[in-house]
């Protein structure tokens, strides 16, 4: 083994980079002997000099980020810093200047990923991020390494451990959105502003980085279509009951049946309670995989949370610290399909449409008349009647998000339609 | 990309020797842009020369497997012969020529890793095999990467569709064990000889490869105690139910408490409805991973077939190749720890014990002392009398195996137990 360390820069030592510090020292030896030789923490760059941080020696803390990935002696930088600045700044630097980079930053590599993969090529270093993506579940390295050989069809998750337990809390408790926000609030599980979560920001971005690595090709953030559940209702779960589903907010990556185009989108869903993401509960996280060859895989563990995220970490510290001694480095960007990728309204799935219609005859059929007219069919209709008012529950066949758009938009225009209280696709079946 | 091939030796071409060659050839842009130079199959070993094999060029075919993993000019030796010779003495031979190898043979890793590890490392060529356990499953390589920086505990699965089948289809039929396999045997699930699959000597033998990998230690496949599931009964799915549990053939490796030593077992079990592992329905196969850090990981996906298991091979054999452009190997054996196995008597879990005894007063106390003389601590009892004869159902709390069959032995000898029905471990809770 060689006894010189490798030297590694922590950016950030809150929850995760604190962890990360904790385990490289008290697994030191464990470390050493699966990479080959010792790694030694160089420096931690932190905002806040005078916090006490146990196990960290004060010596090693700076507060100039910049001058430590400058050094010049450092092999690998571990970013957990999050947010695209200074993150990008530093990581580039780092790059400029001999070392690997380690980063759990979903934001940044799903805005920025191509080109810190390019500056890092450029450099002949190693960007991993295993992290980024499900905290501690592998999910970018099966998918980069082990389903090297397959075709990737489509990837399908819960990938916002977040949103998942106000979910589940909703189906089982029968609590509203703003009541089971507080509860993941008070426990920890929302933070103060939970609008990224909530809203699908954060699932967009594991999307966006998903389908780039499963298809080879490159997805933008803007490219990923984003509907938060904050507007989801228990009455949407006692919906989704009678249908034999549950709610969850899923990421779609789809590969089209042609091949020559990807989608990729966050939005809540019905999906079967017989389907395995239907038994994900709490904030836990779950991915399926579907490939031609390989069939279908699930991935499945906890999402967040400092110690597994530095799970992740660690796991790319080896790596990147075992390429480094090998003069080697890791597979980089995969982009060469360079696929389009396609607008949500090009996307094809089951619909699930809850009318508040008037409770008189004729109704059902205007209503069944405009579904045709846009090429939508219709799979099954629940008409409920209520003192003049009445409900029509429509579910639909697989048709273009475009063409049930245009349903839903002549809809709203019948004066026999008092209002369309829900929409939501369908599925996992 | 490079132009010259990187020339790939294919051994054995049945189920899944096919699927790798067509997958090669119909997917073979997707590869060589993966790798970085294009890959080519330049030789064919097989048994039966004159057998048409759609796809391969006849010319690529030979009986004469040493010959071909002798030429010298091969970059990767793929091995999918399986048993234990000729594939041993050509795979050592290949590595001697200058070749990498991908292997799926389960129990000839099991049995001699170390040795064929060793002789790629001294001619530092690679040795992949994700394949061997647990078909596309990624597992073998989130063990040895992701999770290098993590230190995992215990490794808990399904990892034989073969008997996961028969025992799913005992559960939701209550047909009895012949009846299942005989299903199985018509559907193509089960070997005409199914003794590998159902006396569990192919799960030990995957059992063996996962804790060598999880532990970073040699567990050999002596090391692994071994219980078939042909005994499990109709009457221990029932008494599954009483306890809501249901009855699942699991390979598990531990880490002991003290960290010291290992132990791994296969043998049916009994396990909470409410475990992921319970609805593992069909031939799938599922694994529990429990780290330190990263907490519970879960791997989902089909276990065996010809296409899943040439994605396994396909994604080593790209990881491979991009080594060998590289000038460097992957991660090789890693067995630094250097624990202790453990036999079966020190392994700590629960029982499921169901006695006949004879319906007389004082019986369930003359029981409940011999658990109590050998330290095995009840945690319940039910008792059911029918027509002077009676059936006690014990279930206990956490005791190590030996203490276990002492308790069991003591027990025989009592006159009023009459028989011990059946004796179940209880996992996962």
């Amino acid at each position: 083994m060689r006894t010189r360390p490798l030297k590694v820069a922590l950016l950030g030592c809150g929850v995760v980079g604190s962890e990360v510090a904790r385990i490289m020292t008290t697994h030191a030896d464990d470390l050493a002997a699966r990479i080959g030789a010792p790694v030694e923490l160089a420096g931690v760059a932190v905002r806040r000099p005078g916090k006490v941080r146990a196990g960290i020696d004060p010596a090693l803390v700076t507060t100039d980020a910049t001058a430590l990935v400058k050094r010049g002696d450092i092999d690998v930088v571990v970013e957990v810093i999050g947010g695209i600045e200074p993150a990008r700044a530093l990581i580039t630097t780092a790059f400029e200047h001999g070392a690997s980079v380690v980063s759990a930053n979903k934001a940044l590599l799903a805005q920025d990923g191509a080109a810190l993969h390019a500056t890092a090529q450029q450099h002949g270093k190693d960007l991993y991020y295993e992290a980024a993506v499900a905290g501690a579940i592998p999910l970018i390295r099966p998918l980069r390494e082990s389903l090297a050989g397959d075709k990737v069809n489509r990837v399908l998750g819960i990938v916002n451990g977040t949103t998942n337990f106000i979910l589940d809390k909703m189906d089982s408790t029968g609590a509203g959105y703003q009541e089971a926000l507080d509860e993941a609030t008070a426990l920890g599980y929302a933070e103060a502003d939970p609008t990224a979560d909530v809203e699908g920001f954060d699932a967009a971005a594991k999307a966006a980085i998903l389908a780039g690595i499963a298809f080879h090709t490159r997805v933008r953030l803007d490219d990923v279509y984003r509907e938060g559940m904050t507007e989801v209702t228990a009455a949407d779960f006692r919906s989704a009951r009678e249908m034999g589903c549950t709610i969850k907010l899923l990421a779609i990556c789809e590969r089209s049946g042609d091949g020559a185009s990807v989608t990729a989108r966050v939005h809540p869903a019905m999906i079967p309670l017989t389907h395995p993401l239907a038994s994900v509960r709490g904030a836990y996280n779950a991915v399926f995989v579907e490939s031609d060859a390989a069939g279908q895989l699930m991935f499945y563990g906890p999402g967040a949370g400092g110690s597994p995220t530095a799970s992740a970490v660690l796991g790319d510290l080896v790596a990147v610290c075992r390429n480094r001694l090998n003069g080697a480095t890791g597979p980089g960007e995969s982009a060469y399909a360079d696929l389009t990728v396609s607008p949500m309204g090009d996307v094809v799935t089951r619909y699930h449409i809850s009318l508040d219609v008037a409770d008189k005859p004729g109704v059902l059929a205007q209503v069944a008349t405009v579904f045709a007219e846009h090429g939508v069919s219709i799979d099954t209709v629940r008409q409920q009647g209520k003192d003049g008012e009445a409900s029509l529950v429509v579910v639909t066949h697989r048709a273009s998000d475009a063409a049930l758009t245009g349903t839903v938009e002549a809809l709203r225009k019948l004066d026999t339609v008092r209002g369309v209280a829900s929409i939501m696709r369908v599925e996992g079946e």
